[in-house]
C-alpha cells in the first residue's frame, strides 16, 4: 500500500472528496488521469474510475495497459464492463481479452452485437503474436476504377468505422491487393483523377500469420501510418496501423531489455506491483544462475590443491570472471541487437565469430598488458604471467561465445534476448576458472 | 572486408555485372536496397549507388541513418550531395549535418535556396535532443473561422510541402494555438461546418526545447500521428511526426540497450563495422569495469589469513557474487525501465528502496535457505550457515543498490541506463566479500 503515499487521487478518494475529484479530472487529461489511477490500490482504483464523466473514461481505459484494464475489469460491475468493452476496437478487444479468465471473455464477446462479434473473432482466430491478432478488421477499401471524387465520397461513408483512412488500400476483384493511395494524395489531386493512376504500386504490406514485431519494424523502416494485411490466400483482410506498431515494438523492447536484467518482464506498473509479485519474476531466472555458478563451486574444489599451495591466485578471481563476464555481456548486447534490427543473419554466424574473435584478442591483448606491471610489482611476475595469459584467453572465449549463443539460441528457436548477459557471465565464469588454473598449473608447476 | 562474402551486390560490382545489378534493383524495394548497400565496403557502396536510377537514389539515402548518410557523403561527388540534400527534409537535412564534418555541412547548407536555408537554419538553432532539432518547420495550419471545404482548400494548396497534412493546427493571431483538427475529421464533416466546431481543444503539444524522448513518448501514448511544436512564446513553430518519434525511440532503446551491456552503442550496421571499431565502443567500459574490479584483489589480500586456514570458503567467491550482481542486475533493469516510461520520479526513491529491501530479503531467505542442506552435507554446517547468512545479505544490499544508483544517477543529471548491470555488479563485489569475510572471521573463529 505504500504506492499510494504519493497520490493525490488516493487521499481525495479517502477522504469521500468528490467534488476536488471531479476538479482534478476537469484539470488534467487522459494520459495523466489513466497515469495516476495506474499508482492507486485496486479498491481504490475501481472508486476513482467510476467517477471519471462517462465520455472520459473509455479514453482513460484505453489509455491503460491490457493488463491494467483486466485488473480494474475485475473491480467493476458487469454492465459497465460490457458498455466499456462494446467501445473499444476489435483489435484492443482482442488484447483485453488474453490478459482475462477465459469465462469473463467469452461472456464480453457475446455481449457485442452479431457484427462486432463477427470482426472480433476473426482476430481471435489468429496465433499469438501475429499480425492477425493485432490488425484493424475495419478498413476502407478502394478499387483502380474509381475517380478521386467517388473514393473521397467512400471514405466519407465509410470511414466512420475504420481505424485509419489515411492509408487506403487498392483491391481488384476478389480483394486482391494491387495498390495503395494515401488519403493526402486524394485530398491533393484533381477531382477526376483515377485512383488507378494516382495508386503506388511498391506496397509495403505484411501477411496475417507474420510475426508483429517484424512487421512493425516494416513500418518503422518503411515510414508508412499503416501497413494493409493479407490472408493466405493473398487477400486483403485488414490494416495495421503505427500506433500498434509502436506498442509492439515498445512491448518488444521492454521484453529484450528485461532478458538483458535476468528478469522476465513485469507486464504492469513498478509501483502497483507487489513485492510478491516482483519477487516472482525474477526468481526462476536467479535459480537458474545459481545453479549455473554452482558449476565454478566444482571447477574451485577441483583445484583446491592448487589454491592451497598458492594462495595469491584467490586475489584474481573475482576480477577475472567480471572481466570475462563483461566483455561476454558486450558481444551478446551488440548481435542480440543487431539480429533484432535484422542486420545479422543467421548465415553471417561464423563471419560474427571471426570478428568478436579478433575484438576479444585485441582487448584480451590490452587488458593483459595492463596488468603485467602492476601484478608484477605488487605480487611475483609468474603470477602476473599467469594472470595476463588468461586474461587474453578469457576474452577471446567470452567475446566468440558471447556472440554465438544468441545467434544460435535463434537458431534453434529460442528467443536470442535470453541468452543474455547474466546467462553469458554466469557460463564463461567455469571455463574462465580452469584456463586461470591450467596456466597456474604449468607456470607455477604445481 | 569478409563482411562483404555474403553479399551480392558486392559480387556484382566487384564483376562489373551492370545490367545484372540494375535488374536486381528493379526487383527489390528501397528498404532491401539501402539494407544490402549498407552490407558493403566504402568504395563498392559508392559505385553501387551511383548506379542507382535517380529517383530511387533519394528514397534509398533517406533510409539510411545518418551516420551512414555521412559516410556516403564522403565517397560521393559534390554536384551528387548537393542534389541529394536539397531533396531532403529539413529534419532530416539537419540530423545529416550533424554527422558531417562542420566544413562540409556548411557547404551544404550553402546549397540551399535562402527559403530552404531558412527553414533548415530553424531548427539548426536548437540544441541537440531537443524537439526543435527533429520537428518539421513545414506545415498547414488553420484558423477557428475557416469553413471545412476553406480548410480543405487550404491543405490542397499548402499541403505539397507540408510533413504531414494529416494533424492540422488551428490557430489564433500570432500563431497560438488553440486546437487540432485531423484531416479524416475534416474529410468526415460537412463542407459548410466551422474548423473551430469542429477542432479538439485538448491538445497534445510539445515545446521545442523539449526533450525529443518525451515527447516521442507523448506520441506514443497518446496514440496520435503528430505533436504541434511552440516555442517558448507559445507559438505553434512546426509539427513532430510519429516517424520521427519512432525513430527516436528506438535510438534511445538501442542506447539503453547497449548500456545495459556495457557498451556504447555502435551508431552503424553491426556488419559494416570494422574490428577496431567494435573494440574502441567497448573499451572505456571495459577499463572503468576492470579498475573497479580491481578493488576485489585488494579486499580479498585484507582477507587472506582467512582464506589460507580455510581454503574451502574461496570455492563460494564466483557464486557469490555471480548471485549479488544478478540480484542488482534485475533490480536496476526494472528500476532503469520504469523511470524510461515515466513510472517511477525520483520523489519515489525511498518507496523504491524499501521494496527492493523486501524483494531482496525474500529472494535472499530463499537462496540461503537452499544452500544450508547441501552445503552441510558436502562441506561444513559451520561454513554453509556463514555461506546462508552472506547470500540474505548480499541479496539484500545489491536490490538495494541496483535500485537506488539508477535513481540517484538520473538525479543528478547522468543518464540513469549508465548505472547499468555490469556497473552494478561490479560494484556490489567488494561490499560482498567483506560481508562475507566478516561472517567467516565470527563464525569461524578465525
Amino acid at each position: 500500500m505504500e504506492a499510494n503515499m504519493t497520490n493525490r487521487i488516493h487521499d481525495m478518494v479517502e477522504g469521500k472528496h468528490w467534488v476536488e475529484l471531479r476538479k482534478w479530472y476537469a484539470d488534467h487529461n487522459v494520459l495523466e488521469t489513466a497515469d495516476e489511477l495506474s499508482r492507486l490500490g485496486p479498491e481504490h482504483r475501481a472508486v476513482a474510475f467510476r467517477l471519471l464523466p462517462k465520455d472520459r473514461a473509455l479514453r482513460v481505459f484505453e489509455e491503460m495497459d491490457p493488463s491494467e484494464q483486466g485488473r480494474l475489469i475485475a473491480t467493476l460491475r458487469k454492465e459497465h464492463v460490457v458498455e466499456l468493452f462494446r467501445e473499444m476496437d476489435p483489435d484492443d478487444q482482442v488484447r483485453l481479452m488474453d490478459e482475462l479468465p477465459a469465462k469473463i471473455a467469452k461472456d464480453l464477446l457475446e455481449g457485442l452485437s452479431p457484427q462486432e462479434r463477427h470482426l472480433t473473432s476473426i482476430l481471435l482466430g489468429y496465433p499469438d503474436d501475429t499480425v492477425g491478432r493485432i490488425m484493424s478488421p475495419e478498413f476502407v477499401s478502394l478499387r483502380p476504377t474509381m475517380t478521386v471524387s467517388q473514393a473521397i465520397e467512400k471514405v466519407r461513408r465509410a470511414g466512420k468505422m475504420a481505424e485509419t483512412v489515411y492509408t487506403l488500400p487498392v483491391t481488384e476483384e476478389s480483394f486482391r491487393l494491387i495498390g495503395v493511395v494515401s488519403l493526402r494524395e486524394l485530398v491533393l489531386a484533381r477531382p477526376e483523377a483515377l485512383v488507378g493512376d494516382l495508386m503506388n504500386q511498391e506496397v509495403f504490406s505484411a501477411h496475417a500469420d507474420d510475426d508483429q514485431e517484424e512487421a512493425a519494424r516494416l513500418i518503422l523502416e518503411a515510414g508508412v501510418i499503416a501497413l494493409p494485411v493479407l490472408d493466405r490466400e493473398d487477400r486483403l483482410v485488414g490494416v495495421f496501423t503505427v500506433d500498434d506498431a509502436m506498442e509492439v515494438l515498445e512491448l518488444e523492447s521492454t521484453e529484450d531489455f528485461a532478458l538483458s536484467g535476468a528478469t522476465t518482464s513485469l507486464n504492469m506498473p513498478y509501483m502497483s506491483a507487489s513485492v510478491l509479485r516482483l519477487a516472482r519474476i525474477r526468481v526462476v531466472w536467479l535459480l537458474v544462475l545459481v545453479l549455473t555458478a554452482s558449476i565454478s563451486v566444482k571447477v574451485l574444489d577441483i583445484f583446491e590443491a592448487t589454491l592451497q599451495s598458492v594462495v595469491t591466485l584467490t586475489l584474481f578471481i573475482p576480477l577475472l570472471i567480471d572481466t570475462g563476464g563483461n566483455i561476454g555481456a558486450q558481444s551478446s548486447t551488440l548481435v542480440v541487437r543487431a539480429m533484432a534490427v535484422g542486420e545479422i543473419r543467421f548465415k553471417d554466424v561464423f563471419l560474427v565469430i571471426l570478428r568478436e574473435l579478433r575484438v576479444g584478442l585485441l582487448l584480451g591483448l590490452m587488458l593483459g598488458a595492463l596488468a603485467l606491471l602492476p601484478v608484477s610489482y605488487f605480487f611475483d611476475p609468474k603470477i602476473s604471467l599467469v594472470l595476463s595469459l588468461s586474461l587474453v584467453s578469457i576474452c577471446i572465449i567470452s567475446a566468440t561465445s558471447g556472440a554465438a549463443l544468441p545467434m544460435l539460441a535463434k537458431r534453434v528457436g529460442v528467443d536470442p534476448a535470453v541468452v543474455s548477459a547474466p546467462i553469458i557471465t554466469t557460463l564463461v565464469d567455469s571455463l574462465g576458472l580452469i584456463v586461470y588454473f591450467l596456466f597456474a598449473n604449468a607456470i607455477l608447476d604445481i
